[in-house]
């Protein structure tokens, strides 16, 4: 953990700067297992999934039986603990829904959009040690809002051919009934271009390790859409003199325990809160089982102490974090402020696990300064808004004679024509 | 133009096969323009512009000379049409603001969303003989009602030195005054990663020739955001036994004269219809002065004679596409069951031309089958949207428990901690 005092505007930039990932050795290797999974399909899927995730499959699909056992073996407050998050997901994701409003731009003409949900959507959440059966309610739930008729939900199996019972269990909260065995590449392979087990989807969504970042950006140069590009997580926290320093402690630390490349940032214009603060990071790091991994994200993790809130929104408009918890009291006032961020967590007892779990708001958020373009996933990311006009007899008379004259100035003459031969037969 | 009758479902993917785009020749090409751009900046881009746009430019930047200049050289009556125009667009996109909905998942648990836009775009419009002052209209427009602070444009300059003059003057009319004078991939490089002239942009909008798509997709990877992947415009008409032969006509050869690799189909379930249209095509096109042109895409363009309104609307959702024209006399319960379409214009007096100008509608839409997961340019494309959330401690106290099982069950002891230690300070 480093500090800054009072750093200079050209520092900034460098301050900011994330954890650089390199990714250039990997992206043979994933060409070349997407290839084969284009080629060969299933086969190409077992192949790999004995070579990566160790274990022979013979089939890919988890059977209805597999999902009940999953929720036999789970203990009822953590099934209830994933329902009551789930119905914050829903309620919050049901709120976006668009209405249709018919506009009527000019006298006759009539213009509209209509929300209307992915047809096929592919969800991937990793496997590893901890099951990430939070992601599974955070993809599949607005899915099922939006709409989206066919919703796959791919995930590793362990080396005994099963997917955490959590994950499945979460699926069935969420209306997943579609859930197959893949990790890593396979399964944005196999979602990508359609297996015989494995159906194409139209949008893959996710989080996953490098493999599967570089699997889901290359597919998405011409095969599918994708939900956005990913980097490693990050937070930052803004405080001041009457922080808890304890609170801001806890959530700097709750985002280093996601991973070496992790990065916490603290931001605050009063120097005797750093010493508090930094004493609290300490004491609160001595407790934790994932101390370790929690020590080397703290290796990126950055403490900067700027003159005033005007420095303050600066810079953070300028990181532009995933993750942006502001602790200070006038947290209102800053807020309204904020231009580039994922997600806000306000005041002091809105931690950041309460977003990543259970609050309502979606966690797959944009990270590496994406905020600046992308939103975090949300109800917008299962749907598209097509647009619909009608014009009338009248409405055409109107207009008619502007779209002459702009298509013939584009040279466009049929463009005219299909307005002028239209004209003709009203007069 | 070639006529399918009832065709076999297992032959329609054939027919609706686009005409394909080889652009592997390029890649290298764009690569290495790109990246002597990032490394040289300014001298790249002078550099560049004359070995492509044959023009040695001394300045990048339009002077308020040139804009006054431009305003004056064009006839009233399109100054009227393009103010006309653009009055739609403002009042169809300005209707699609979000207004913030604050959501009560649970007692004392406040989430929503907030609307920002993007603070700085980067608009791109080709040139050629074709002036698109048009598209500067659809992105410009959209992209000041969404709050984008920073707003520049770029197009190419004739050997003169020159941005043909409706182009300002629509730049004017949809509020950019930041224009500059740069054609295919050094626009887009530029706005990428900015120059000594040109300012960097978090998103890249606009259409372009093979090398500005390889371009803006090369950039995406890692740079700069993008509107969407991007293919050769296209059309699909739907007609019967009553529509007017002539309109569906002027609307497929109105998509033809887009270029030599534009495709159009007409869908019916009415035989006859085929033939009075295929007759009014021909009259049609010999009346064009991009007849050569059109005549080349004619090639790609198809009439598929169908069985009925079931299998219309199955094809069409394949298909998914660009520009949709339903001039059937049901169109109305058509257009409900449409699931992939970027634009559908309805009934027989709304020519797509209605919505390529002035209607208000976008007309930057998903080609290629795109539609299936993305929307077409609209108001979310220039904004994105925050989630913000706001826990009391009595919120807390009620939804705590449920964040900690679920973070302990995920392995994230920190994650259970930022909670458990704003629980214990509450008690």
């Amino acid at each position: 953990m480093k500090i800054y005092r009072y750093p200079q505007k050209e520092e900034w930039a460098r301050i900011m700067k994330r954890p650089q990932i390199d990714s250039g050795d990997l992206t043979e290797l994933v060409i070349q297992l997407l290839n084969d999974i284009r080629n060969r399909g299933d086969e190409a899927l077992f192949a790999y999934e004995l070579k990566y995730d160790k274990v022979a499959l013979t089939s890919l699909r988890v059977t209805d039986h597999e999902l009940d056992k999953a929720e036999s073996l789970l203990p009822t407050e953590l099934k209830e603990a994933i329902r009551t998050a789930a119905q914050n997901i829903e309620k919050f994701h049901a709120s976006q829904v668009v209405e249709e409003k018919r506009i009527e731009t000019t006298d006759g003409v009539v213009c509209w959009q209509k929300q209307v949900g992915i047809d096929r959507v592919g969800l991937y959440v990793p496997g590893g040690t901890a099951p990430l059966f939070s992601t599974v309610l955070m993809l599949g739930i607005p899915a099922r809002i939006a709409g989206c008729s066919q919703r796959i939900l791919c995930s590793p199996p362990n080396q005994k051919g099963e997917i955490h019972p959590a994950i499945l269990f979460a699926a069935k909260v969420a209306g997943i009934n579609e859930i197959y065995k893949l990790g890593g590449v396979q399964a944005i392979g196999a979602m990508a271009y359609g297996t015989e087990s494995v159906p194409k989807v139209y949008k893959i969504f996710g989080p996953g390790n490098q493999y599967v970042t570089m699997a889901k950006q290359l597919v998405s140069l011409r095969d599918v859409a994708i939900d956005m590009p990913a980097g490693p997580s990050e937070v930052e926290i803004i405080a001041d003199g009457d922080s808890n320093p304890a609170f801001a402690a806890s959530d700097f630390l709750s985002q280093a325990e996601h991973g070496a490349d992790s990065q916490s940032l603290l931001l605050t214009s009063d120097e005797t809160f750093i010493e508090l603060f930094t004493r609290e990071v300490e004491l609160q790091l001595n407790q934790l089982p994932r101390k370790d991994l929690a020590s080397k994200s703290l290796q990126n993790s950055k403490v900067v102490l700027l003159r005033n809130d005007k420095e303050i929104l600066d810079f953070t408009n300028e990181y532009a974090p995933e993750h942006l918890i502001i602790q200070s009291t006038n947290y209102n006032t800053l807020a309204m402020q904020i231009r580039n961020a994922g997600s806000v967590f306000l005041g002091p007892y809105t931690p950041e696990s309460a977003g990543d779990y259970a609050s309502g708001t979606n966690h797959t958020l944009p990270t590496n300064g994406y905020a600046k373009s992308y939103s975090g996933v949300n109800l917008d990311s299962f749907t598209r808004k097509i647009t619909f006009q009608e014009i009338s007899a009248a409405g055409l008379n109107e207009l008619g004679p502007v779209i002459e004259i702009m298509a013939e100035n584009e040279l466009l003459q049929a463009h005219k024509n299909a307005v002028t031969i239209r004209l003709e037969s009203i007069k």
